[in-house]
């Protein structure tokens, strides 16, 4: 049984700390967890790309979602490695309903949808840095845990770009407010956990 | 007047040698042309993680094309430079008909799909290594010339990828009898210059 993930979230952009039971989920299904989150670095990638698409003119948010696509692709293929050496082939895999229940949040309208675009990524990331410091913690693999603590640290430099771009081009008390609204969201869907498991079940 | 460009293509992968009016027009608005680079250089990204979301199974092209996408981002973020240090805003530019007529060549259909996709993005790098050869050989600004040199070969070794990623899921011969019809399209939509000096007029 899986006690140390506290009732308190950790991380401020979260409202609600991830359960013991994701944990003891996840920790059963290393190999899938392994698999599904190859799928997430590489969509992070993508997302990060296509806001670059949308927002060709903004640079420094093109700066910063270079650089962050760069270092998803680079987690991408060091996840790959590690299911080539474990034997597990790549293939595809049913996304748990998170990342759908997010994008839907996302307002159609400018100037909200990029406000909204780049808070849904920073609340990923930040939930992802999260569940990588349990896994970290709890795995019992010395060789994965070390490979989940080292990609906390960017985990952590993602969610806190999103947000330095959010309040790049909003205000503060705007980007505050819908961070709440969002993060609410981003806390309900997790808490009736996935049956299937995932790195956001 | 340019006159160095020869009328024999110098990468077997192309049926015709860029034209001498491109060279000119292009070094006359190096400018545009550098801008044009870089959304080029974020398209080719794109291509290569949108190729690893439809064939998320295989192992080979997907981390040939992680690779790949991680150069051209690493290419996308030097040109960006480069466009700050020159003053130039990053923005949208409208696009030649050249990557458009040659995506409309890809059959829907699998196999067909894979085949063509890997070969005309083949063919967009192998294109792009000879123009960058042709920028770095008359680009009047010497820093600049040997920026497009030392691309050249990133690009060299794209369209290779492309080619061994083509003949590992195909035979040989499907390979280069399809090749021959796609290098004859991608030739003949360069045959007229584009009015608007891009990578790709």
């Amino acid at each position: 049984m899986v006690t140390a993930s506290s009732s308190a979230p950790t991380i401020k952009f979260l409202q609600s700390a991830t359960s013991p039971a994701w944990v003891e989920q996840a920790i059963a299904h290393l190999d899938v967890i392994l698999l599904d989150h190859s799928h997430c670095e590489r969509k992070a990638a993508g997302v990060a790309l296509n806001l670059m698409f949308r927002y060709p003119s903004n640079a420094k948010l093109v700066r910063t979602l270079t650089a962050i696509a760069q270092e998803e692709l680079e987690h991408f293929e060091q996840v790959n490695q590690i299911l080539e050496r474990r034997g597990i082939a790549l293939g595809p895999l049913s996304a748990p309903p998170y990342g759908a229940t997010l994008s839907a949040q996302v307002r159609r309208a400018e100037p909200q949808r990029l406000l909204d675009s780049l808070l849904v990524s920073g609340l990923i990331e930040a939930r992802s840095h999260e569940r990588l410091g349990l896994l970290a913690e709890h795995c019992p693999e010395p060789d994965l845990a070390r490979f989940y603590r080292a990609l906390m640290a960017s985990e952590a430099r993602h969610y806190g770009a999103y947000w330095v771009l959010a309040t790049t081009y909003f205000d503060r008390s705007d980007v505050n407010a819908r961070l709440e609204e969002l993060a609410a969201v981003e806390s309900e869907v997790l808490a009736t956990l996935h049956p299937e498991p995932r790195v956001h079940s």
